[in-house]
C-alpha cells in the first residue's frame, strides 16, 4: 500500500500508563507517565521521559530516587486526574495509599499491582524534556498478579495509551508467543 | 493487598512491538525491539534500547540513522523471526518489501502500516545496551489506518509484548480517554 507522509510529532506508539513518583520537599506526588521503557539488560534499568518543566523532576533531582507504578483498569480515573493537574498547585499525597520501600524517598501506590522503586543512574537533557535512567533497585508485586511467583499480564491486566487518538486500551486477544511464533521459519 | 518483592529483572512494563531498520554494509537488516519510547516532545525524538553486541546498532553508527516500523497482527510471525535470528549469520534483508525515505540509509517495511526514519541524536552507552535516542525525520503511514490525517490506534491494531509471560497482545476493549477521565476528580 501506498504511504502517506504525515507530521513527526504525530508518531507514538502503543505506550504503557504509569504513574511516577517522587518525594518533592518531604511531599509524596504522582505524575502521569506514558514514555516509559526498560532500557538495559544487566542490571535491570528504565528510563521515564518527563517534560522539564514538571514538578517530579526536582523531586527526583533532590533524593535521586523515584517509583514507577502500573495501575489497572479500575484506576484510570485517578490515574488520568494525576496527567490533568501538576503538584506545583495541588497536593496528589493523598490520591492513593502511599508506601516506601528500602530507598524510603521513592513513594509507591498500594493500589498498583506492581511498583518500582529506582535509583537514579543518569539524567539526558534532551530539548523540551529529561530522560532519566534508573537501576531499579525494588519490585512490589500483589501476589493476585503472579504465575510461579513472576507477574503474568493477563492477572496484571496493564493499561496501554494510544495517541493522537488518547485511549486508554486494556489487552485483548493473545496473538502470539515471543521468541515461538518465528520458528517456523527458521530453516 | 500486601506486596511480595521479586526479582528487579521480573520489571517490564508493556511494550510496543517494533522493527528497527538499519543498513549494515549495505545491507538492509531489521531486529525485534520492544525497548522503544518517544522521549522528547519538540522536536519529536524517540529512543531504542538494542543490546550492544547486535548486529544493527553497526550499522546505526555507519549511518547516523534508523528507522522504526510498527507491524500489525497479520506480521507476527515474520516480527518474531527477526527477534530470533540475528543479521551476522542470516540476511533479513528479503523478509519484508523494503522501501526508504528521505534519509536513504533508513531501510523501512511495505508491510508495517506506520514506520518512521530518524536522525541519531546521541547514543547513550549503557552497561549491557545502547540507548539511542534519535529525531523523527519522517513518518509513513498507510491510509488505511488514518482518521483525519492522524493514526487511529483502532485501525493501526498494533501489538503489545509483555513479560516474562512473552506474549503478543492484540489492543482489547477502551478503558477510558486520556486527559478526560480524570476531569471528575479536579475541583
Amino acid at each position: 500500500m501506498a504511504k502517506t507522509r504525515i507530521a513527526p510529532a504525530l508518531f507514538t506508539p502503543p505506550m504503557p500508563v504509569s504513574l511516577v513518583g517522587a518525594q518533592v520537599g518531604g511531599v509524596a506526588n504522582f505524575m502521569t507517565v506514558a514514555w516509559l521503557t526498560r532500557v538495559n539488560f544487566d542490571p535491570p534499568m528504565l528510563a521515564v521521559a518527563l517534560g522539564s518543566g514538571h514538578h517530579t523532576p526536582s523531586g527526583i533531582r533532590e533524593n535521586k530516587t523515584f517509583s514507577v507504578c502500573l495501575p489497572g483498569a479500575g484506576l484510570v480515573e485517578k490515574t488520568d486526574y494525576c496527567g490533568l493537574v501538576s503538584g506545583k498547585r495541588v497536593d496528589k499525597s493523598g490520591v492513593f495509599d502511599v508506601f516506601y520501600g528500602d530507598l524510603e524517598t521513592a513513594p509507591m501506590i498500594a493500589e498498583c499491582p506492581l511498583c518500582v522503586e529506582c535509583v537514579v543512574a543518569q539524567i539526558v537533557e534532551l530539548p523540551t524534556n529529561l530522560l532519566v535512567i534508573g537501576n531499579i533497585a525494588g519490585v512490589y508485586a500483589d501476589d493476585s498478579i503472579l504465575t510461579d511467583g513472576k507477574p503474568d499480564a493477563a492477572k496484571l491486566a496493564p493499561l496501554v495509551l494510544t495517541m493522537p487518538d488518547n485511549h486508554y486500551w486494556k489487552l485483548g486477544e493473545v496473538a502470539g508467543r515471543a521468541w515461538e511464533a518465528g520458528k517456523a521459519l527458521k530453516k
